[in-house]
């Protein structure tokens, strides 16, 4: 017997923004199991800003996809055949799936789910990658203390919404800055930030002076371009800038400048990258210290959820243009 | 009876490089002694890039220096009259007592030396705040392991000097960066560096690829300018930069642009600054770790003396160009 099953392969790579016609979408042959390996159906795909990078060959942190390779990509999803003791049909994992609607891989890179916790979907957002990349910047990096000023940047974004709640439990001030004002009402109606700046305002300098009359003492870093410029001459002595992403200049061809240091020396700040695979400790640790917020309702999130495989190049191209409200999911196959 | 002193006041405050007109020598008159106040006449007065700084009104992390006020400097100097239990006449302290030849201060903010160990000098150069600052940076933020790249600027500096054999002692490669032939084979042959490239050379970048072809681990940053965008492209995953000084900028009257961040976040950067007051405990920790190798002669360091209090503003403007070849120093009393 065959099987086949449907994939986002990368056609050609994006110079600027992507397109559609960088990605393609194929039918495939699924080889058979090897010992050791499941055969899973996707339920649910995770949309990140990391993944542009993936489709650059420019020298980076992980290999980039090959033309014509699959699209890399965590996802949720059903073990419907395995070659693993460990793992059973019916099982629910998380793993870097990629963007496909079946697919075979190690039984080792996945982790079991709980069929009757938080909904499924979590896992790839607030309980997922994007909430630990929040948890490790704020505990490894930020350590913001009671009564600092923490700024959030893409903050109704799914990894924003998490590390400005973490902030908000150490007791910090938090203010959000995203885009529009409905973001910005549910940053800080839903969310409970302190403020949130709505980054499409005329003089955002004047507006983030406003929201942070005591300066910046910890900045997360999401988005880069004219927010970090805006920023980095409001960072206090002893300020700390978590370096998570820069998603306003992921489709750029040619480096803008960037911040004059000599604030780094003056203000002894502590600027600092942070890709979460680097401390995988941090995931399971994550998980258990936020499940049952998240049970409780206390951890707030937001989902944006886009219907169907062929679907998520446009997804991609809409998150790195800011068009995304909450964590962005794709939707590949029914529930359990 | 009334006791004068000479001492160089700030006439003005300088705009871009500071000139001759800036400052001016005085003559004053002294207070008489409070309790708990010693008279010093100064032997040594350091001269340090970091004084362009106190000469300007911008915020920073220190009160700028008054118009009319003595500039700010640590100096070595004698007690010649005592009105606290602590100092006798004839002890030689080190502290911040200014451009001046003698000086009325707190005896608690001076730090008595061995007249009969190392050089007085070398406690304002590797034994005083220079060495100390390199001992802190290499300890705190560039933690250099053996057979890493670490690059140091300004390399025959009183700090790059330190900085560099501190990473020469932990088994790493160490590349200078110095202004010039003799300054560059000081740093190779008399500090022992593995190599130092000339920052004159037509082709910074390809100079700084050749000496280090694995890339860079740690740079020690002292300089600014177009060193600091010729170096940042070539730090590896997880380099440490550590953010003393900036000297090429600071004369500038409008901030350059600096590096694009996006560096940061691929490669795991640590940026990160340092002003030495902020760790005191490091001084005396310091003195007691290198005075053995000072003695020895195993730490090496080079001394570029001044001689007469009236040149020290053309030491500070000499030093902001990087006309001075090792620690600067101004010689304004005799020896004890």
């Amino acid at each position: 017997m065959t099987l086949t099953r449907q994939a986002v392969v990368l056609r050609q790579r994006p110079v600027g923004a992507p397109r559609a016609e960088d990605f393609e979408l194929v039918d495939q042959t699924l080889p058979a199991l090897a010992d050791g390996q499941v055969l899973t159906r996707t339920i649910w795909l995770s949309i990140d800003p990391y993944m542009r990078g993936r489709l650059s060959d420019a020298k980076s942190y992980a290999t980039p996809v090959p033309i014509g390779g699959v699209i890399t990509g965590e996802t949720v999803g059903e073990v419907v055949a395995s070659a693993d003791a460990r793992l059973a049909v019916g099982d629910i994992v998380v793993g870097p799936n990629g963007w496909a609607s079946h697919v075979v891989s190690e039984a080792k890179h996945l982790v079991k789910l709980d069929r009757h916790g938080p909904p499924l979907s979590t896992y790839l957002g607030v309980l997922g990658m994007p909430g630990t990349t929040a948890y490790s910047g704020m505990t490894d990096i930020g350590r913001a203390k009671a009564g600092e000023t923490v700024v959030i940047s893409a903050a109704s974004g799914a990894v924003g919404s998490v590390a400005g709640q973490i902030a908000k439990r150490a007791g910090a001030r938090v203010v959000g800055v995203a885009g529009g004002a409905e973001k910005c009402l549910f940053v800080q109606e839903t969310l409970g930030f302190d403020e949130c700046v709505d980054h499409r305002v005329l003089d955002l300098r004047a507006a983030l002076e406003q929201a942070c009359p005591n300066g910046i003492d910890v900045y997360f870093e999401n988005v880069g371009g004219d927010l970090q410029q805006a920023v980095f001459p409001m960072l206090n002595a002893f300020g700390r800038m978590i370096m998570c992403g820069m998603v306003a200049e992921y489709n750029d061809t040619k480096l803008r400048p960037g911040p004059n240091l000599m604030r780094v020396v003056r203000n002894r700040l502590h600027i600092e990258g942070l890709i979460v695979s680097d401390k995988p400790e941090r995931f399971a640790e994550w998980r258990a210290l936020a499940r049952p917020w998240v049970m409780e309702g206390s951890l707030k999130y937001r989902e944006d959820v886009i219907e169907g495989l062929e679907n998520a190049p446009a997804a991609l191209m809409g998150i790195l243009g800011g068009r995304n409200f909450g964590k962005l999911l794709v939707r590949v196959g029914a529930d359990p």
